[in-house]
């Protein structure tokens, strides 16, 4: 395997991504070849592929547009089924995890197409922001017989998060929900909630989550600050921060107080694993088998 | 990443493995360990895990026995929920395809918990010997609203194999078919098949197959023998070679004349892919997250 393509997989809360190390933006990353990749029989197997990448050997290419001041990195996303993707919470997690086992970064601004956004390694997990959030209009979803109340939300992807007081354990997420096509013309990603349990700094809440074009996963960065805001709205606060369990794991989003039609800017903290690193076979990626 | 456990990737017609060359038997693979590798979200994935191991350092372990002469190594294969395997035939050729790419052996016969069984690598592919298939009676599958007459086949593993008028394709495979649980109180492996198009040496079948405990799979190895087998009886022929499509690929299959209860010798051939190989993290590898 002389000559390979350097890789590493890792997680986020069971959120997983192969990581591809491309300084230079040598690599030719073909639709076909993340899709192979990502593949969960004959590739490594991931929901996406994080290639990191300097955002100058990048600049012009469509929607990288030109490297901000003082920042070196840019995280190329891609989705499974090899098409670009703006944002992945979860990845950048990730991303910012691998920046700084490499001793490439210790933290700081990473581009990304969805503008500049911040992270932070830290002993006990790592933190990223992710903006402001859009507040948008009470709508609906609705699960098998449940209908449940929710509220659109904007985190750079559409969100519907409903807080239900049924236990969303209870759910059969196996069939998309349905939502109004009129306010979510492009999908919806939907998240069922519990309260808020707790106070608006230090409360608790649980979720799942449908995501639009894949179906139930077992976490998603941007459903998980959502949902967060849903709760913290939901309860009486404009603001807080609040701990969210998902099938995968553990997360926690602050967000902090803004104007009645946006948050003010989100953080998501929580694990980033790296667990094994090593060479896709040469031969193999010239034509995935 | 320094001091890792090394570990490769491969497949066969999608059939996916992690190999772990572990020569003098120094690993500790708990069932949780092969639990979390096999995990798709949390670990590499896998359909199950091929430790290379000298027979000799295995000796006396549960279904392992006494090394047999001249043969250097055992395939300690195990379920992706941690538990024991006797056999794999997809396995068995990602095993031989290791070997022989590390330079460890160039074919020739491998210790497994079914016995000694014979590999060979070619340019075109692995071939592994999976011995002789017990004939036993006519049975019926049921999938749906289809009720198919098949035969109850042992290839080390129980089978019910059935011939379907039908395209395969039409069959519904998300639930288990049914079958006479009294003749296979551990339950059984089915394949649903086309008839044997052609002659008996070079004849073609489609197979899908639903294998116990897990599911439909992308193939089968032992699935696919017994395919070739009960295609090429219910063709009037005891013996012959087949060309079989499962959903993950091309395989194909030599059976031996044998006696009336007992096929001959059985090869199975196809495409074995090593795509990557690495180090697992050794924080991970002890305590998985």
């Amino acid at each position: 395997m002389t000559g390979g393509i350097a890789f590493s997989k890792g997680h986020g809360t069971q959120n997983d991504f192969v990581v591809l190390p491309d300084p230079d933006a040598a690599l030719d990353l073909t639709p076909a070849r993340v899709a192979a990749l990502c593949d969960r029989r004959r590739g490594l197997g991931a929901d996406g592929v994080l290639r990191v990448v300097r955002w100058a050997k990048l600049a012009g290419e469509p929607g990288v547009g030109e490297p901000a001041d003082g920042v070196e990195w840019f995280m190329d996303y891609r989705n499974a089924d090899g098409s670009l993707a703006e944002m992945c919470g979860n990845g950048l997690r990730v991303f910012a995890r691998y920046l700084h086992e490499r001793g490439w970064a210790t933290g700081g601004p990473v581009g990304t197409r969805n503008g500049v956004l911040d992270t932070a390694v830290g002993p006990d997990g790592v933190s990223v922001g992710l903006g402001t959030v859009g507040v948008g209009p009470a709508s609906v979803a609705t699960s098998g017989d449940a209908r449940v109340d929710g509220i659109a939300l904007d985190v750079g992807n559409p969100h519907l998060a409903c807080v239900t007081a049924a236990d969303p354990d209870t759910l059969d997420l196996t069939r998309a929900p349905s939502f109004d096509p009129a306010l979510f013309p492009n999908g919806v990603n939907v998240e069922f909630l519990t309260p808020l349990d707790g106070p608006a700094d230090g409360g608790r809440i649980r979720m799942r989550v449908h995501e639009r074009g894949v179906g139930e996963t077992r976490s998603c960065g941007t459903g998980t600050v959502a949902a967060a805001v849903a709760a913290l709205r939901h309860a009486g606060h404009s603001a807080g921060d609040v701990q969210v369990t998902v099938p995968g794991g553990l997360l926690r989003v602050t967000v902090e107080a803004g104007t009645g039609e946006r948050t003010g800017p989100t953080t998501l903290h929580g694990p980033a694993v790296l667990l094994a690193s090593g060479e896709l076979d040469r031969a193999w990626w010239d034509a995935p088998a």
